[in-house]
């Protein structure tokens, strides 16, 4: 890929860039998501300044997805019912112009959801968000997790998010103590983030509804998905240095978003292009 | 309407009042609500004094809509089982003379949602509160709003709330930057709540649970609409002046609404009838 | 039963134990669950160092059953899908060794849920936990509660939790004011606990999950059940000793069970063999 682009990357500019405008602009972002972590997903879009709403019935996501800037699509907790309607929303989506993330939660453990996941890799997501065990688990690598975690190391999974990539022609996320994003050619690391992130149910999630966000206001989805992870990343070392413990940590989360500035970004932003 | 009346819907009196006899009686407060809120209204609902109970299986929902004290039904995750499931229960709380509330989150953005609603409506639920586009969209009266945000301000939507008062034979609450409550004959309005109470999902569908609350104890529908809005406004002014962000303020918000008391809703509580 | 067990039971030692093995072994903790604490829930176990999944979908229940180290069945919520998903996991745990718990809420108050817990009793919980008007109807005793908080003491439903203990192998704990746990012939009491925890949603339901935890490290129902209702008891000692009302008592609860350590459980376990 070009070097102008990757050099770019590895600057906090585009963080800030894409930040502003999700504020600017409040996209609203469409989420089929588990039922864990609605709330904190809800709250963590509001706080990063997209307007959220959770829409899964049948007989409204269609419209709905056609309507909205952004669709997030998780399968935490999926159903049957649930998979008909993701079915829905990503093909409106697609039809309309636009872009999906999905976030493969326990895939590869379940075969139930590695099938759904498998069929609407089919329908091409903008942007893919997994841990390793998931990310091996949907590209058929093996990789089966303990429940929702993962038994891996990022790294390990970054030739079957490269393949996923392929697949699916958008960003392939493998999240981890480092992140490494990819579209198929180039290859990001960010180094943003705290191990109390593993310490709390639904970060991945949360994680993955602010690459929504971002992929409604920048259209390349590598830059969409790194620059969500820093946001992310950024706001978990902050609420880290401030919490005594996972419960203090989820509430300080949100308020590190909702007080993320240029300054902070700047001084603390890890994206380098490998 | 009275004057009477009027006039001492401007006293805090009212207020503590019914505040001090939701914590005497410990009404039942039955839910149909969103999958994103049940946490947060359950708390708020306790933190008020009440004994919030969540109960949506249409195998259940008649028998326990006749043992609570008033229904709280809000259409923010509407499916058709759980439509089905609203309509039992509203018929049994009427059949039983127990008040309900409808919340209709996101109604005139989508259209399944909004035929629910005026079905419901047709149920003649004894308050209803919704942002001005819901009050307007509920109507008829265009009004789709972003999502489930509004994009008009509450004063837009006084008239329709007069004409569903009328259609509903209840209270219609509009909230905003200032609520107006009437039951189409007389209007109020307060002035409390802040600015953060927009920045926190589910503040509205809160005070839509502790409208029901109010219901349980105050027999006048715009009473027990207007001192549910005091509650929370005040509950929302007393969090936000503690609260460093979004996620301290949810936190703040169910402990002020603990600590409310006579003294702190004398000195708050602002309501004016019009 | 043999003194020197019950003797042991007084002990803080075994809670001691207890902890660290769901620390060192992180145990997979398969919830089927209500939506209200499923949050909640999730972080609980998190904090107290298990790893928790929650699974639900008739698609997927029997295989993560099977996979997990304990399932914990949670009424709250039920509906006719949910229902059958608890009876396909329960099957599976039983099948595959791995012992379950059931927390029958507001069973006694609505007939649906009454009838599906006895349908759950016959296939033989390693443990059973409701406060004593869900034990009193899940025996069949009569004592429907107000909605889902119990109307009656702990005490009141011993004898009801030693019958229930016989019918089902397991044991049975009663939680209140003060806890008691049988398994029909040992009974011990815990004294642990905060009257703050009444005020905040689902902290029944977390005592369950960490019952969950507890059994699937330590093989005698009777001391997983005391261990975990000690280790919830002292949480919520410590967090009501810092929090401001429900809001903060609920992220204090979480920090507490994180920061949970021998010295702080040796010196505030309060278990005694009656």
């Amino acid at each position: 890929m070009s070097v102008g682009l990757s050099a770019e990357m590895a600057e906090p500019t585009g963080v800030i860039r894409t930040l502003d405008a999700i504020r600017a602009r409040r996209p609203l972002v469409h989420n089929i998501t588990n039922a864990v972590v609605t709330n904190l997903t809800a709250n963590a879009l509001l706080a990063i300044g997209a307007s959220p709403a959770m829409v899964e019935s049948v007989d409204e996501v269609s419209g709905f997805a056609a309507i909205s800037d952004a669709l997030v699509v998780n399968l935490g907790t999926i159903s049957a019912d649930q998979a008909g309607a993701m079915r829905l929303a990503a093909a409106a989506a697609r039809a309309g112009g636009r872009p999906w993330v999905m976030d493969p939660v326990a895939v590869g453990v379940l075969d139930y959801r590695t099938r759904v996941a498998r069929d609407l890799l089919a329908m091409r997501p903008n942007a893919i968000r997994g841990n390793a065990s998931e990310i091996l688990g949907l590209a058929g690598a093996g990789g089966a997790g303990h429940g929702v975690d993962s038994t891996a190391g990022a790294a390990s999974a970054i030739a079957a998010a490269r393949a996923l990539a392929a697949e699916s022609g958008g960003a392939v996320a493998v999240t981890g103590e480092t992140d490494y994003v990819t579209d198929g050619d180039r290859l990001v690391a960010i180094r943003n983030g705290d191990e109390m992130m593993t310490r709390v149910t639904g970060m991945g999630c949360t994680a993955t509804a602010i690459l929504g966000a971002c992929l409604a206001v920048e259209s390349d989805p590598l830059a969409a998905a790194a620059h969500g992870l820093v946001l992310i990343g950024i706001a978990g070392e902050l609420a880290a240095a401030r919490a005594h413990g996972p419960g203090s940590f989820q509430v300080e989360l949100l308020d590190a978003l909702w007080r993320l500035d240029p300054e902070i970004i700047a001084a603390r932003a890890k994206v380098q292009p490998l």
